[in-house]
């Protein structure tokens, strides 16, 4: 098999002007080469072997304009400029790059940056487009630039080509392309059964548009027969549509898909500027991909002066009981307005009392009696609170008590709305002392006929971020586009959705988390909400028949193995108050890290991370599994030699179970946990239980 | 002829619920019936003769969703409602409405609004449309209504039926019907050959669409072989898709054209909410259509409490050496600012010395050396000043002097970028003491897709009119929709451009100014920036061949028969310093009036106006011809009977020429005039020469 597919590679690169590039460790070999048209390929092999088969780079752009004639009077046309063969190598540079940086949050304190680089200038027709690949030890990057140069200023994308032709009918764990949301289930499969599974794997939503029946998003993993964990993402995702993968399913290749915007266009651009990176992660363990940084090292250093600001966020929110139906957000209907000022500050006291930073409050403001699907453009005006809502006094009763609100900007998807109003929304926030914003953009977008993940909302949800940092604001994007890294240099984008999260509740299945990390992760923190102690909702909405399917400890565990500077403790004060003891570790765990070491993974089944405490040195651990029961040996030699050390662990009693509570039988099995303290070394060996759909986390001081 | 039409007409109306309705003064009536199928009618009679064949109305609006089959999981697909057949009539209301209002500004000082009323509710399906229509002496107005009621709420439009059949093969003044321009020329012909004379009409543009071969827009005038004159426009339009008139060129009917959004759909609609009305003027003399209000009195009142800001403005502007080539929007390039401080300060002192209010200056603020035709995002920001405009300074410069500045707003119809800015730009026009601004919009529009003429622009230049009302800031919109009356309610909409301009110099043709107040100024005035007196474009620009058409006395006579609250002298001060005896008619001429006779007018020929000025009570005439010189008596029995005045004439030398000057010829025959005084009196009859492409002015005091 081997043979033949190098064979077919030597078959495929014509003699001529191949180039090659090495990663530092010599594993991954890059082969870039034009063919004898001209057309300019890439490949990518891992220690001889093919990971990414000779692939396309190119563009297809919008050419001349067509004359007006007699018999074409009323509309233009455009030719389409081939800009992906007849090029000439015109130049050839290279680099090496190794430096240490410090993100301002994260998962570690300080991040190694090494690769070696490759710029090809490509000329056609006296025009240069530039190919840069930078090579580290955990996979490839690369982009295409576009200098300023006479004949390109203002272009236009009809179709981005590049091809990422994988070497087999690898397995893969992925999202169906959608211009419009990521909240959907994540499919697990070999790559020639994507097209079979994909509507299996949708979810109703405000805003969809699927691709194509074989379309997926990135990050996209997946896992050869070899053994090699193959990631393809982007980063530096900056005034550029999205790019989504389509699948062919005969010869396991995929094709970018540029998210178009309302003309059908693939990108507007002016010269000089660049795309964001296409990334092929390459590695040989699954822990290593949760341990890559070639995401956020593509990205620019940060552009903020002054970071001071930023500042880790464990909050809670009056939000789950709107979620779940208990009460409203609209204020004036027959259900409690969930806003309400007396509500509001018993959750500001609970907060406060448990030493948290923020509290949410959703349906703060005017607008939501008749907001939802309708794509009004004129809905919320982000400054008018509901008369029950005392924005003046409750924001000083928080402050008094150490809390901040968090203000929350649903935007119904009016952009434009958004955009008018969002200078008076932000001067209006400072006022009141509010230092956070949750975003939302649910249904389809105005301007009509944009798309989530276009070139203008990529470009609106940075303007945003911008915006937000001149007033020292920080943001949490929901609905927005998938991160893609830009928190390196907006650390003031302290979370996203940009996934399923705990609001979907049963929709959410077992295994969701187990790969999380490995996709949705990779590009920046998420907004999950984690800390659902209640698992049934008919307890909080007698009419509802849900049920999470998740134990108590795996919702711990969810704190340590999904890494974000802002969580959440999502479920109700009066369901802590249930399992204070088990609480305790939301109250306990850190936002931010030190280190982070990564013991068990495998996409799809389990995940168990620990990871060391900015500042106190403390360790937290935590694992997760999918449908299936485990037992795992957690080995402490992450500690330091010879330190001892008191080890609080929450997990699963040998009874719990998180995946068969039905509607009938009542969630009791899920919140079966055990908490026992023990001493601890580095040389520890803890044997944990975990039940189907279960975790444990455990904290260690 | 008429027997046969009759005829036709009766066999096309089935008997059953037909409902007729009488104009006040009995010659205009409109029969209104529903078919056997349901489907609305309606049809207008003038002195039992037919002018509007029954014609459909209704819509096509989107209907429900389509279910998600696994066949079709990736894209929702709709029903077509069908609301124009199916109806029964479920109430029938007469009324009748007299009343004299005063407009703040206009033609005439006190406007009687006289019309019978019908109202027509339909049922279909549960679901109420109501028909309103109004018949005036001068033409019926009607409109759809949607009450807000169960089952109606939010809905999407497919497609507005409705229909005018003409009653033959009429006389038209034509413009080709375009999503994005008015800067065409008209055409003048038979309705038979608008299709093949439609092409030639089309003058390049930075954004244009033509709709189909045969769409014209609105206000179209036609005639027909009997004599009458029928005008189709509308009237208010407020949160609706702007109409064209799609024209079957073999049965002379017209369908209602509404322009789609970025997705195609024409018109999102909230009940309670209704149409535009449609309006057809029927009248036996061309005067009569200048004369009439029936598109001002189809608006609402005023909505704004206090006018007391909005003042008529008599405005000179560094414009025209930018127009024409001289100088340079732009700071910094190879030619000179135009709005460069001491230039300014130029245009300031003339303004000052003759009585003008207002100096527009454009080109003043950053962003002009990159922004044309390129559908950039963030152009200008509109707070920005280039270097060498000195905002500050040149304000109280003005001030103290007695003038204002007016601001310019050129969106570069990147409209998301400036809704985004208006805020702070209006806020810094108040800081200086701009009260006015002129907005811009060249180019295509940014929401991408959007055209000018959809409901998303029609709504963006009313909020613009709103917010600017708020800021007492009085609006000057170029390249904006076409006016449709909407400045009785928000009387600070003090111009328009949205039609060819003195700005085409030698594209406009010597017929243009003979039409537009029979089309485009139907809907509210025209700041036509006339006044030019030098014709030959080379004296301006060395490398210029264009020659405008038209004697300099024509341009006198614009100020009398385009009434505007807001007028330009649109040529540079250096040229009017050559004819300070001729420019004495611009410096004294009135803005607002109290009275207006139309003495001599047919569309496409010749135009004769007289106004009594507002206030001082002096009288202005202005007449204007076509290609075609012409001998008029202009009879002054508008004067008060028995009282002496001295007329001042501005009239074309008999040697004089607006059509025949050619880069080689130079322009000197349209600059020959004589200026004569003379006593008059209510008896007396003036005979005038008016050269080829020539006119005259008058001003009687």
């Amino acid at each position: 098999m081997l043979l033949t597919l190098l064979t077919t590679l030597l078959m495929c690169l014509p003699v001529g002007e191949a180039q090659t590039l090495s990663s530092p460790d010599g594993n991954l070999e890059m082969t870039f080469v034009l063919s004898e048209d001209g057309s300019p390929n890439y490949a990518l092999q891992y220690k001889g072997g093919n990971v990414v088969m000779p692939s396309v780079l190119g563009y297809k752009f919008r050419g001349r304009a067509s004359a007006k004639t007699p018999e074409n009077y009323m509309r233009v046309g455009y030719d389409t400029l081939d800009f992906h063969s007849g090029f000439r190598v015109k130049d050839v540079q290279r680099s090496t790059f190794d430096q240490t940086w410090s993100p301002v949050w994260g998962e570690e304190s300080r991040i190694r940056n090494n690769y070696n680089e490759l710029a090809v200038t490509l000329e056609k027709d006296g025009i240069d487009m530039i190919v840069r690949f930078r090579l580290f030890d955990d996979g490839l990057g690369f982009r295409y630039e576009f200098p300023q140069q006479k004949g390109l200023r203002y272009f236009t994308v009809l179709d981005e080509l590049t091809e990422f032709r994988m070497a087999g009918d690898h397995m893969a764990w992925w999202l169906a392309g959608d211009y419009d949301t990521q909240e959907y289930n994540y499919g697990e499969s070999r790559l020639s059964q994507v097209r079979d599974l994909l509507p299996g794997t949708l979810i109703d939503g405000a805003s969809q548009h699927v691709v194509a029946p074989t379309a997926v998003q990135t990050s996209l993993q997946m896992k050869t027969d070899g053994g090699l964990y193959v990631n393809i993402h982007e980063a530096a995702l900056i005034d550029y549509p999205t790019m989504t993968l389509i699948l062919d399913d005969e010869d396991f290749s995929f094709k970018a898909d540029l998210t178009p915007d309302a003309t059908g266009y693939r990108g507007r651009l002016c010269a000089p500027c660049s795309s964001p990176w296409r990334t092929v992660m390459v590695v040989d363990d699954a822990r290593k991909v949760l341990a890559s940084r070639l995401i956020l090292n593509l990205n620019e250093s940060c552009a903020l002066d002054d970071v001071s600001w930023i500042r880790p966020v464990k909050y809670m929110g009056v939000w789950w009981e709107m979620i779940t139906g208990m009460s409203a957000y609209a204020y004036g209907g027959a259900k409690a307005h969930g806003a309400e000022s007396g509500n509001v500050r018993r959750y500001i006291d609970f907060a406060s009392e448990h030493g948290f930073d923020a509290v949410l409050v959703e349906g703060w403001n005017e607008g939501w009696s008749d907001w939802f699907g309708k794509q009004k453009d004129e809905v919320f005006d982000f400054v008018t609170p509901a008369p029950d809502f005392d924005i003046e006094g409750l924001n000083e009763y928080a402050h008094s008590k150490g809390i901040r609100l968090m203000m929350h900007h649903e935007t119904s998807s009016s952009v434009v709305n958004y955009e008018r109003c969002i200078d008076d929304a932000f001067d209006m926030m400072k006022r009141y002392g509010y230092d956070a914003v949750k975003t939302g953009y649910v249904g389809n977008i105005i301007p009509y006929g944009e798309h989530h993940y276009g070139q203008f909302m990529v470009n609106h949800y940075n303007r945003v971020l911008r915006k937000a940092a001149e007033h020292k604001i920080m943001v949490n994007g929901h609905e927005a586009v998938r991160p893609t890294g830009i928190c390196r240099t907006y650390p003031n984008l302290v979370g996203n959705e940009s996934a399923l999260g705990m609001e979907f509740r049963s929709q959410v299945l077992p295994h969701h988390v187990t790969i999380l990390p490995f996709t949705r992760l990779q590009g920046g923190p998420m907004d999950f909400t984690p800390g659902i102690f209640e698992m049934d909702m008919s307890k909080l909405r007698a009419s509802s028949r849900q049920q999470i399917h998740s134990t108590l400890c795996k919702q711990l565990a969810l704190y340590v193995t999904q890494a974000s500077p802002l969580q959440m403790a999502g479920d109700l004060p009066e369901h802590y108050l249930r399992h204070m003891d088990a609480f305790q570790f939301i109250k306990d765990v850190a936002l931010d890290w030190e280190r982070s070491v990564y013991l068990e993974a495998e996409p799809g089944d389990y995940v168990v991370t620990a990871r060391q405490a900015k500042g106190s040195g403390e360790w937290f651990v935590g694992g997760v599994t999918d449908e299936n029961a485990r037992e795992m040996t957690v080995s402490l030699d992450f500690l330091e030699p010879g330190k001892k050390y008191v080890a609080r662990i929450y997990r699963d009693a040998p009874d719990a179970d998180g995946v068969s509570n039905t509607y009938e039988t009542g969630s009791e099995a899920c919140s079966r946990y055990e908490i026992i303290e023990k001493k601890v070394t580095s040389k520890t060996k803890l044997k944990l239980h975990m039940a189907p759909s279960g975790g444990f986390a455990i904290s260690i001081k």
